[in-house]
């Protein structure tokens, strides 16, 4: 019988990645049916047995088998096992198939609203960047990027951060992640071997660090921000403006200790993700922007315009800035010169503060709206007037994982805090990291309604009806 | 007198990089005095005093000197040194000052004809793409970059290269040297340690690989390509369609060692960096066609379209493909949606294989009459008639560093054999590596003929007459 599956057949890649293992054989499973490496008919191998050749549970096979035949790539027949259903393989239309089903409503922190994309202007900028490029431009650039967006940005960065910055200390990315890559690889040529991280934070880019071969530190977190005093490290990632994901601000003293390290000699990364939305008073400027030698400054238009865009800066002390055009001419990343240029007419139009503008307008009625929402079901929200999320905890001794599965099924995505937390981070009450960005304006409402139904799921029903 | 000299004031990178610190040198200058840091009139260190102070030559220091008073930037007094000369320093106007002169003829390799980068079917492609790009195309995106551009090439690359793609084995790069970087990152967390590059190769490429942990081991080059047979290493980077620099196509023989090394579990990395250019039949198909599972193909439209694009992509085997899209989500690195959606429109209306055809048309006529400039002075040239380059022997005993500068006094660039050699690489005959791809059509007679008239220089009166 073993010869009728597809087991080594399979050729799934092993090992599956540490996080998002169901997804992930999900996501191969459809493209080896896509290809045709998997026909129609072929009988795949029992859960457990698959299991146990991939390393992964029973459950999480089981759970992508099911997920698969609910989306027509296999069918499971009692008394023979699961095989790939007939229609699917190696199929033109399947071509236009979603690789990863969307949840219908998503309040997962870290997305702006992608239906807000300012289409029309980007159009004209795209059309006028691409008919004013002088064709030496399209060369091999500058690995910090071209001059034109670099002058641009200086100007944005300082009138709209506080950032002290000059076009040849900028260096253009892809984004956060490629950008704080280099800036690993260039600490670890330079001798730094431990970065501080605050204990509640983005576990990719932690990895990328550790990758790189830093030690990772944790740095405490509390309602003041990050407290790096006790922290013994090279250098430090932190985001003061705005914490990630606890949404507090680094205060004024903390601010002032952070001060001290950097001038005695500690290099801080400030990671500026959503730096222009602050919705009750003038956002506090960039910490670079006191210590232009001690910090680098990162920045993107993720939030603001959107991640597939693919553009972001760092803004470096004055001595890593040929070090890093080094680095970065034998490892690339910089983003392509028509886009460099179309941000830059987008700015220097007034384009892209009126966008910020309006889409502040947006966010800040959507946490109005959120606050109002939860106040009214007795909710505690916590984090400053700030950003696209807020830290939501949760009522009547709920579990982060149980409301998450809960709001799954009812086609509402979330995510919890825990996830975010270090090895060591102190522990926290459950929460949710609730972000108000992702909705299209048309789904914000059902979205706010879904959430409000998940967490009054615990409440005694005398309180629901009260 | 010393306090009077902006010694530490220039307060310039350290240590500048490796190469190019003439160049570094000049940039950081000019970049100081239109930020204002150093204002006009402010004195320069004296340039054997600025040297000891930077590391680097004292002719370094002079010749940026000279340059940058050439150029305007600087006035040299007699009897009181160098200043910064009037007028320079934090002017608007000088925002659009080039940061590098560009020389006006440039034979260096390596360089498409930018001027011939099809901007209307571009733009057409651009405005399209930006119009049916889906909103929830402009998220996060896969790793590996969009399905869209992922599916096309996977057409494209077999047809066009014999390419054994498949969407979910693409990965989607900003360039070359982005892709290899992560690919050096993967094979490192595996366990690889010893890359087998080509004795003449790229630089910067190689310094990444050793950034990263891999020790280079020289792969000898003869008129057969590359002969790993002597070579202990965990994977080997080639160029087997077209040898760069050498321009020489790895033999049958050579290919069949190849495949017997990766059957026996060496990795290749393919880098088909021109494959598109074959002149005089049928290119030879990419080495990964045969040995998917061994081979990890890398591909660019560097040479097709335009370098500035910045989009590459990565073929890898089964295996890599998750543990590679898992690094790559760490360390970003994928192109915009937009510019993916735009290459994939115009691969798909045809756009994209009738430029290919254009340039492959324009590169062969300037092949034959470099060939036909250089027979007629007598002169040897070698590689295969593919690609954008030649390397071209130098007669009479000129050595390449001389005729190099002659050229650029000419205002001629140049570029020699011996910057790609390795250490322990065998000694060749000095060379110049002639591109013909970057003149525009407008300045390519020009640049042939200043090309020829460097190489007679050294031909005695009585022959050259003759």
């Amino acid at each position: 019988m073993t010869d009728e599956w597809a087991d080594s057949r399979l050729d799934l890649p092993r090992p599956l990645p540490a996080r998002g293992r169901g997804e992930a054989l999900r996501t191969e499973l459809r493209a080896a049916i896509r290809s045709g490496r998997l026909p129609a008919g072929r009988r795949l191998p029992p859960s457990r047995i698959l299991a146990a050749d991939l390393g992964v549970a029973r459950n999480t096979v089981a759970d992508a088998y099911g997920r698969l035949a609910a989306e027509g790539w296999l069918e499971t027949l009692v008394g023979s096992g699961t095989r790939v259903a007939a229609g699917r393989s190696a199929d033109a239309a399947a071509r236009t198939a979603a690789e990863q089903p969307t949840p219908r409503l998503d309040l997962r922190p870290g997305h702006p609203d992608l239906s807000s994309f300012p289409r029309a202007a980007w159009s004209r900028a795209q059309a006028a960047a691409l008919a004013d490029t002088p064709a030496t431009a399209l060369g091999y650039d500058d690995p910090r990027g071209g001059l034109e967006l670099r002058t641009t940005l200086a100007g944005y960065l300082a009138r709209a951060r506080g950032v002290d910055a000059d076009p040849h200390r900028i260096v253009l990315t892809t984004g956060f992640g490629d950008g704080v890559a280099s800036v690993w690889q260039l600490l670890v040529r330079e001798g730094a071997r431990r970065l501080g991280v605050e204990e509640l934070s983005l576990p990719p880019f932690r990895r990328s660090a550790e990758a790189a071969g830093l030690e990772l530190v944790p740095v405490p977190i509390d309602e003041q921000g990050a407290d790096a005093a006790g922290v013994r490290a090279d250098a430090l990632l932190v985001t003061p403006a705005h914490q990630f994901p606890t949404g507090v601000v680094l205060s004024a003293e903390r601010r002032r200790a952070l001060g001290e390290r950097i001038a005695a000699g500690t290099l801080v990364v400030e990671d500026d993700y959503d730096g222009e939305f602050r919705f009750d008073r003038s956002p506090v400027g960039a910490l670079q922007g006191l210590l232009p030698d001690g910090v680098v400054y990162t920045g993107t238009v993720s939030k603001t315009l959107a991640p597939g865009a693919r553009l972001g800066w760092l803004v470096v002390p004055e001595r890593m800035a040929l070090p890093l055009a080094e680095l970065r001419s034998e490892t690339g990343g910089a983003p392509s010169v028509i886009e460099q240029r179309t941000l830059a007419r987008l700015i220097d139009s007034g384009a892209y503060d009126h966008h910020v503008r309006r889409m502040r307008t947006l966010y800040r009625r959507r946490r109005d709206e959120l606050g109002m929402r939860l106040d009214a079901e007795g909710i505690r929200s916590r984090g400053i007037a700030a950003g696209l999320h807020v830290v939501v905890e949760l009522p009547n001794g709920q579990g982060e994982e149980a409301v998450i599965a809960r709001a799954a099924d009812a086609g509402l995505a979330l995510d919890g805090l825990a996830g975010y937390a270090m090895p060591g981070a102190a522990r926290r009450p459950p929460s949710l990291v609730v972000g108000y960005g992702a909705p299209t304006p048309h789904l914000w409402p059902a979205a706010l309604e879904a959430l409000a139904a998940v967490l009054a799921h615990g409440r005694p029903a005398a309180s629901r009806t009260g």
